[in-house]
């Protein structure tokens, strides 16, 4: 880039993963050149000390069940799955709070951490009907300028048991919800054939991708997991399935996954784990060494299930090292990974990366180099969007439409 | 408190664990009253918006070890526990940086984070003789008026198979270190009985407590844990031996622990963990249950063994209730035990707490509540040790000697 040419921004002395020190200019909101710039016109942030980071992806998150910037709330759930459900769907009803306010203000403390494109699940049941579809398209298109969001149409209360629930979720994906869930076709629906049926069609029908809550066990959950292979094989669905948590391929031998693992590759169906420690998760360095797709994601945060979490990204990839000891170079860049280029494949987010001509999404972290930033997760960051700043230091300061 | 007696500080309106908001009046460096102050002319801080939590207790620690303030070094550890310990010796061997600075920068952080007593382990072996130990007894002195340190003698390539360590950890106790340490007395030094009888020995010839690290699994573990407790029964030392990580009280059936946990309970031998997720924890709910004392370290931060750690009491309980999933109130309480008070009885730390009479030793943490400082982690503290504040929002202000 040379100082004539006109540039929304430049960003000069970027360190990058592979430790390089970097000048970025940006025109009409991409990433125009990756070169040294003498000398600048357009607007010029030193990043020195920084280093630069594609935007995060948090693959997993349910924004319409926060309670983020609510009081206090003493969790009282349990003590099992029905039990965790039922409180929820209380908790919920009781609460003057719309949707949008609070899963807005969780989603500006998001994009403060650098996360630029969000999967968020979404209840589906007749109980509630579509208001929460309908509140989550709303902030979708309020947050259009900030950060990019994907909507699951999610059957929290299960959905061949609960009569009207799928036809909810048909309308859901007219009104523009782009992804079909599941919930534990087995320990829910008690019927894995006929859940898998039903939402493959519908998958198919709407041109929509696949996500699946499983939570079942052991040799059940890896049972559904080659079913879901199964169905997978048979659409045209390869590349456009995930399957979130599936603590059972970590309750397994990794001779009876090894298989499995293979599956999962050829069909490029991915996985993603909020990387919990009180369960067995999927074995993700044994998985990925069989070219399996893992990415990490939130799952809830400070909801009626439990008050944990905060939606930085970078804390949930620390979390996927900690829980796994990794402490090398390659195992920290591993798991930073986890929430940028393996969930923006699982996401099948387009024109993803800092490349020339991607979106000029970005987030710069002070740190000293990348695996540092991983250890200490500064809150010091400047998250770029669109060659625009939106946040900063944790502060949101994007432009948001009403919310 | 009137305003017509003198005080160092008064503390206005903060908010107790219990929800209550107090005021506290602090006199030569202790807790004078805590009454409401309707005004005062001696300096006042108005701690409205914050919870009051006594001193943070960092239980384990290596400060000896740590790489906290050098530039990134790529872990270079293992494969095996000889490995790491092989390895540890090259790169301590190489630096030039001082113990006492490497130390120094990482106590300055753990006070800002609030911890204001350390429990740390020192190396001791042949190779490097007294060289930790009297970097750290300077330490001690440098820091005396900004946190209390507690040293261990630390025989990490083993006591009974290293020629000349038992000399030295005796030499060391002469000096000033006020533990007894012991690692893996089958494990590492093939022959527990022989450990255990000359840490003991020493313990009741020196007036000293005992800290074992105990990373042997399973049965083997449990079964060193039966002959700690022999050993403590047939000594003075009840109350005075505590026993870090413990794994394999996570590895055998609750059935199988319950009359171990008894004996703990009896001879109340404290149990550390440092709440990692790649292994079993020994389980502290039922542990606590029938009375156990349990509380938190940090173990190594940034060194040679692996690049984690940041030395925050606070994160360290954080990632306790992450490890079990906890997320009711008592729990996340509970886990802030772990780091308080849990942790002052493994210590043995006289006067703690938040009562009139005590130090004034506290920390002020902006939250809405003591459970949202729990699952927040904010960084916006103010550490108050002996009536003065030595830290404001991650910053160390407080008075060193030297280093």
């Amino acid at each position: 880039m040379h100082s004539h040419t006109t540039a929304d921004l430049v960003v000069r002395h970027a360190r990058t993963i592979a430790g390089d020190s970097v000048d970025l200019t940006i025109r009409a909101g991409r990433i125009a050149a990756i070169a040294p710039v003498e000398s600048a016109s357009t607007p010029t942030l030193d990043a020195s000390g920084h280093v630069l980071l594609p935007a995060l992806v948090e693959a997993h998150v349910h924004l319409d069940k926060t309670l983020w910037g609510e009081p206090w709330r003493a969790n009282t759930a349990g003590p099992d799955l029905a039990g965790f459900i039922a409180n929820e769907r209380r908790v919920l009803a009781g609460l003057d709070v719309p949707i949008g306010k609070r899963a807005g203000a969780l989603l500006r403390s998001m994009i403060a951490g650098g996360s630029l494109h969000v999967r968020s699940h979404i209840d589906i049941a007749p109980d509630v009907g579509l208001r929460h579809v309908e509140a989550m398209l709303a902030l979708r298109e309020d947050f259009r300028g900030a950060a990019d969001l994907q909507l699951v149409a999610f059957p929290q209360t299960g959905l061949l048991t609960v009569p009207g629930t799928a036809e909810l979720m048909e309308a859901a994906l007219k009104l523009g919800v782009e992804t079909v869930g599941g919930l534990d076709p087995a320990g829910i629906d008690k019927d894995p054939i006929g859940q898998l049926r039903t939402i493959f069609a519908m998958a198919e029908r709407n041109g929509s991708g696949i996500d699946i809550h499983l939570h079942d066990p052991g040799d059940l959950g890896v049972w559904q997991i080659e079913r879901i292979a199964d169905f997978t094989a048979g659409s045209g669905l390869a590349g456009r399935v995930m399957i979130s948590h599936a603590y059972c391929l970590g309750m397994l031998s990794l001779e009876r996954i090894e298989p499995v693992a293979r599956r999962l590759a050829d069909l490029r169906i991915s996985l993603m784990t909020s990387a919990p420690a009180d369960i067995a998760v999927p074995p993700v360095a044994f998985l990925r060494g069989h070219g399996v797709n893992v990415c990490c994601g939130s799952d809830g945060i400070r909801d009626a299930w439990s008050p944990m979490g905060n939606g930085d990204a970078l804390e949930r990839a620390w979390l996927l090292a900690y829980r796994f000891d990794w402490g090398k170079d390659h195992e920290l860049l591993g798991a930073l990974d986890a929430v940028t280029h393996s969930a923006a494949r699982a996401l099948g987010i387009a024109d993803y990366g800092l490349e020339v001509g991607c979106p000029a999404d970005f987030v710069l972290v002070k740190a000293e180099n990348t695996q540092d930033a991983m250890v200490r997760r500064p809150h010091e960051r400047i998250v770029v969007k669109a060659g625009r700043i939106v946040a900063r230091d944790g502060a949101f300061i994007g432009t948001v439409a009403r919310s």
